[in-house]
């Protein structure tokens, strides 16, 4: 099948075989996303095209994700800021166009399906998979299954975890204005009036014991480490998983968070923090493991 | 069957007969509960003899729930501070002793089934079922099932929502240190130097227009709403269905916590606000359903 995952940035399509216990891509494609919602269309459909030429098997189904609040029963991207869209049919649309079946899901939890799948969360029953990019939003893994509240699910990016910085939301305190990639390096720029590229160079610069790098890293870890406390109180996780750009900081990250729950946990079941197996690849992964169950529900 | 609620004051019995969608309780039974978990299982093997003996039907099968951390799967106690026991089996126990199977649960969680199979929350797919008492804690109903998490689901009394004041949990700020039933009257007395019997009597004094009940009142709706907004922001229920003994505040609770919450929301789903159907009476009907589940089940 062709998987799709639209992003704020970038859409990355994917040629994929596999089963639903995992999954290859076999041939990748990756294009500025556009705006608004017609030309993405107009560039799915053409990414999909291109992929279903070069296939040498004919290719049965479409898996698309996206961003933002996502109706996936019905197939409809109900809110994207960032995109432009609101209550947009586009499994409908899409399945016109292509003449194919599309099974249309939401990145951040298609990413997660694939890690429970194939990947950090395989055989985990409850874990909460958490890429930190551009902002901060958790898959939730719960009895096995994925959960997706109406597709209001897992915004832990927005719990106020007391900073009393202000966040775009309109609420203060929230863990992705200090954690984020994006947090990260805005918040070092600031500091410093040094420009950098991305929060992989802020890391770098704790690597060298940049002290204000350090400063910044610390807060963001301090936050993080909150925010995760807020899953193990409500959920009880097993695991949570880190991915996205910042986890890419391997034990950077992942040893000061583990130190920093350490010191605020209480009564909570204490969750393994794991790295992302599947990389920026989980979103494209998780969608073709849509279209799959799509067809093995037929 | 015969149904036992396990509480920190009382222990609650009934003879309960029914189908899984609902279940009514045709006899009851209440005393103090002991301590320590000894005594106590010769108060549940008598309570259960009792009802037994009383019935027109022959009993067959007993449902039991229990405060703390609960082992639903293994039948097991797995730590209770306040009734004092750890990893302490239940199930495999009473029913050596009754020689009936005997299905065991968590009182929040069992209450929960309970207002979702036939009370505030039948109908509903993705809910929180939030009694206040002494302490606090959520039965989270999530895609139409309910969440355990390992036994450490729903403790959303001890989430962090920044009044800083010191929790018996180790942290500060936890909902529950001033919205419980427990910590209004608890800070009611503390602030005016007069004792009160329980958050009944603050709630009679804020009808009174005194101005401290009014301040411990506003305090409780503040951080109650908070920690709804926590519950809104990961899971986005549809609704949440507010029980316990503060719950029988009914609008003196619910509207100023519908405005507040209308106050904090950002993106998030609203979740509508209900008052619980089946009063203290929900761990018990809820302990019968299990039951019932678990004789059906076989």
């Amino acid at each position: 099948m062709v998987a799709v995952d639209i992003g704020g940035t970038d859409t990355k399509a994917a040629l994929v075989t596999g089963t639903p216990e995992g999954v290859t891509a076999v041939k990748h494609s990756r294009r500025g996303t556009p705006r608004p919602v017609g030309p993405i269309l107009d560039l799915v459909t053409e990414l999909v095209g291109e992929l279903r030429q070069s296939s040498e098997h004919p290719v049965d189904a479409v898996g698309v994700v996206v961003p933002g609040v996502v109706d996936e029963v019905n197939g409809i991207g109900v809110y994207s800021a960032n995109l432009g869209w609101e209550d947009f049919p586009f499994a409908a649309e899409l399945t016109q166009r292509t003449g194919l079946p599309v099974a249309f899901g939401h990145d951040v939890r298609a990413g997660g399906l694939a890690e429970l799948r194939m990947g950090a969360a395989r055989g985990l029953r409850d874990a909460v998979v958490l890429p930190i990019g551009t902002g901060i939003a958790g898959a939730l893994v719960l009895d096995g299954r994925l959960y997706s509240g109406g597709g209001y699910a897992g915004e832990i990016g927005h719990v106020d975890v007391g900073h009393g910085e202000p966040c775009g939301c309109g609420q203060t305190g929230c863990v992705e204005t200090v954690a984020s990639s994006a947090a990260i390096a805005r918040r070092y720029s600031i500091r410093t009036g040094r420009p950098v590229n991305g929060a992989v160079e802020v890391a770098e610069r704790v690597r060298l014991g940049d002290q204000d790098a350090v400063a910044v890293w610390h807060e963001a870890v301090d936050a993080l480490a909150r925010g995760i406390l807020v899953l193990a109180t409500l959920l009880g996780p097993e695991a949570v998983v880190l991915g996205g750009g910042l986890a890419l900081a391997g034990d950077l990250l992942i040893e000061p968070l583990r130190d920093r729950l350490d010191g605020l946990i209480a009564f909570q079941r204490r969750p393994e923090l794991r790295l992302a197996a599947l990389g920026d690849e989980a979103g494209c992964l998780g969608a073709a493991l849509l279209a799959i169950d799509m067809l093995e529900d037929r």
